[in-house]
């Protein structure tokens, strides 16, 4: 089976298992963990962040940086696309007590002019917006970037209105590879930044909430009392690590084979794909004529598994254990369905 | 002053003083005010549900339902203009622990091609959709009312998905005598319905879910848990029951003063209003040229108080302390004013 | 029936009807209700705080006060026959998510010594201690109160500890009566204190929260967001001041009227009372060789209600609707019973 | 450093990271990882548990058991040594709304007699009794073991009352070790257990829900929601495995070094233990005439580090690290300490 399915579900390979093997551990829970201690320093000051939180999940990361912003009441923004709108289970409504607000952007993506007039407060009887949530690159959105400039100006507003920045980075390595905004400048717009390290990068488990230390140390008890707290976590952390210095340079591959496979569609008769909006990882494509359970019956009988996205839509996503072999596979599948 | 800013905003008469200071009271948490446990059975029975619960809010009428109705981590849905979602201070997340998803209907009302594809919560990772939240007739929507099919086909949507109703009926009296959609079916397409006797129908406080005996009771707990199990409550019912008696009638006036005030402002030059989504007693309209809050200020020179809902848009409600003679004052300022 | 049951059944009397029907009222969601606006501004002044707010019930109240001095994940002591503990359905857990530590004190009563050493939240898996919870009187520990010097010293200990004090000053009027402490000195050990005016002052509905500004804007808030915002609610703030400016007076013959109850139970065989414990309106007393349910239906044959405070225990509650006759006859009854 | 601050800090031995490396792993978040799913029935199978749910922490675990079987309102009971009461950050009351009332037992045991009365729930103002928490071996009781017999009788009690049973087994292999009670009348007596493998079975990380298929299926919502969802995560899912299979038969030997180490302490002078209450792993004693912490100092000088779980009582926990010779410099230290 050719899985494009999701980015999640690479495995870890020898060397990365020998770096765990090799990791010194301790108790966490202690703050002992000397791998996941230095760790979560490195990617700090990678992103120009004070401090680090290693979590067991992007859900978590997410959910804690939401957690240190808001209180409840509150109310936050996200475009209807969004991660945490989406696909983590209500959690912050339910952990967090607050209302999220969707805006209707483009890909995914947020913008000013959607922002405007969105914050609210002054009377009692209104939630209090407090939050814009970003995604970088979005998921649902297709693996679309956001430009510097898109996030400057963001910045700008929410400086102004008094908002706090969330940014979702499950993917921001992708993000990375594909604009060349360096990390550092993710941390000057952003309060708080979920990174994730079992997407692209491929280690089996882990993501890490970057902040201020004042943050940071606050969502070590929200961790902890969400059960977050383990420990000898340093061997998670070391597949991290390599994951960190040895896979990240393969995601321009990843970029590589989805605009391969993507070219076919778009060449293709019965199959639709916006090129514009393939900048990473993540391809969208519309089925056109067809319900797209029906196409991605058809790909699994012949060895290849994508998921839908909408009734219309079905979702590719590439990764390291995808190979140029594989890729030709489903390029000549998908000509054929596509014919 | 012309005081059009709500119709919360009355003050109880003499007449209804009166009602009150003969009201039989007891001890309400103790369920021995026989004032209240009447007027819930008389309402309830009206609406054809088996069970009422008197409370001091709307607020809290809106959100018993909801709580009722659902668990952490579920999600409703909503038009994008609800009470709900706009005037609770977040409380559908910060107190059920539910994500509110907003859907852009029409004048504040869904219907079954927006609802369609939205249940979700198959997967672990989704928010389980439960509750379908409707208003009439809708407040920041202008007061337009649901028609009796538009309601039966949201039910028959509701009813294939496994899904609740919840209607917030805060001015279903006015609802009821635009429509002449009668109470009991209300209780028909509805799982838990909300009224308010503090708006048009002008008594001081109070409003009342309706549902099930089983809800009833449940909500009751969270009344208590909510700080709202007051003691002497028969005085607040004694002038809601007065209110329902007396004053429903009137709306049909106020509607009425609605339209001639409209039809002023529809002739006007500079000012618009849609005339076909007038309903009931409340008016919205255009300020197309001028910031809404600077034609407000114009008004309050001239002894008349309105407010904002928008950049452009301000809202006049009328309820029965707006004579006729109020209505000609308005007209003649706002015939000065648009032209 | 001689109620005894509790101090909030009393039912208004026709003076402070006639106070109510002739009350200015507003919309007080709005801050537009000049009584209740007034009477705010009355009480606060009262007990040296800044500002105060009128809600329905003093559940609400301790609740508002719980709520503005915590965020979830911390803890609050409270002695563990306190209110909040024992008669809110859990609200501090639901509404705030904090964790309700109880201490056996005595009389409902806490001091230093069982405070000592219970401040904790230095690690990042332990309940971060915020709040001691003060009751007085106390309900559940017999209407017994704090001396002066008994709250100096946990206010000292609050302070070295950098713990916020509530008071639950549901019956603060009786304390004050019995004790000759006066109002000023509970605001000066206290950072919120709820107050109520429908226990033995015989309002019929309504209690307050004093604090700061600072925190009763934010209890104003989710006061909206529980549903405990109130529109002409004016009404009922001027039955709570009549309450005030005339009934406060009468409580110390509720005081006279219990003592002498308790005299009769003191000298029967078969029921048994610690006079010294008997402070206020609130009177408990032993069943000794008969089960408290036994007892209480002997004394419903009478023509008496009291009700069951433990399988041994009864409470009988004074107010001013119960007369010098009615004590007569209980004497009467009692005695008999406890021949 | 001898380290006996915890059973949590093991290190990974070389065994266990093979075994980790051999491990067929998946996506777990889609239920795909095979590794998982094997353990999560086997571990299930033993205690006669339907199903079971791998987390990442015991707090985790014993916080999915109290969601499941609790609304928000609920009271839950627990001896006041209780993990859940003490160790985890309040997030009974913060994740699920509910009441902890504690009890005071005998070294962190419940009986029923102690239970005996404390149901409530049938009035609006009570919350409602819904889990008897039991802890086996209990942690800061000092190790000590619930008998059969006392397990019946809480079962019984539990039966008769309506309420559900939380076992938290995060040292349930110390206590089936001690004790001889058979896994499966653990699954007979509990709704839900929550064992842990990170503790004296060494495994790095990790614990288990085990309860009905209903509430597992229930809890993988709340585990998303909460952050807990990881990846490839058989990788640590065959490190327990591993320790389960090889580690638990050790736990004896962690037994008897306790034991031989408290009669030092019981032998000495200056330092005081319950030999009675020595059971399993876990050594509790009393300094006597200094402070806990000065004796502390005194260890760690000596290479020995121990915890303060008192004033003057310090907790020494032993496991698999601990050898026989580290045992002989302990015993040395603490005879010259105790001198």
């Amino acid at each position: 089976m050719i899985d494009l399915r999701s980015d999640t579900i690479t495995r870890p390979s020898p060397d990365m298992l020998e770096a765990m093997m090799k990791a010194e551990v301790g108790d966490d829970v202690f703050g002992e963990d000397e791998t996941v201690n230095a760790f979560q320093q490195k990617v700090a000051k990678m992103f120009g962040m004070e401090a680090g939180l290693y979590v067991p999940s992007g859900t978590m990361s997410n959910q804690l940086g939401v957690k240190v912003l808001t209180e409840p009441g509150d109310e936050i923004l996200i475009d209807e696309k969004g991660h945490i709108f989406n696909y983590e289970t209500g959690a912050a409504s339910a952990l967090s007590g607050v209302q999220v607000r969707t805006l209707p952007g483009k890909h995914g993506k947020l913008n000013t002019s959607l922002l405007d007039h969105t914050k609210r407060g002054h009377y009692d009887w209104e939630p209090r917006t407090r939050v814009i949530c970003l995604e970088n690159s979005t998921n649902k959105g297709g693996g679309v970037c956001y430009s510097k400039q898109e996030l400057s100006e963001i910045k700008s507003f929410a400086d102004e209105e008094n908002l706090f920045v969330h940014l979702d980075g499950a993917r921001i390595w992708n993000a990375i590879t594909a604009t060349d905004v360096e990390p550092g400048f993710f941390g000057e717009i952003s309060d708080t930044i979920s990174v994730c390290f079992s997407k692209g990068l491929g280690a089996p488990v882990g993501s890490m909430l970057l902040s201020s230390k004042e943050h940071i140390t606050k969502a070590r008890r929200y961790r902890k009392m969400w059960g977050g707290g383990m420990r000898q976590v340093g061997l998670l952390a070391a597949a991290a690590d390599y994951a960190l210095e040895n896979n990240w340079d393969k995601l321009k591959d990843d970029h590589r084979r989805a605009k391969e496979v993507a070219k076919v569609i778009f060449d293709s008769k019965f199959l639709a794909v916006d090129m514009n909006s393939l900048q990473t990882n993540i391809l969208l494509f519309d089925t056109v004529k067809e319900p797209a359970e029906k196409v991605i019956k058809k790909l699994k009988k012949k060895g290849i598994q994508m998921i839908p996205f909408g009734p219309q839509i079905i979702r590719a996503t590439f990764h390291f254990q995808i190979t140029d072999e594989d890729v030709e596979v489903v390029k000549q599948v998908l000509a054929d369905i596509g014919e």
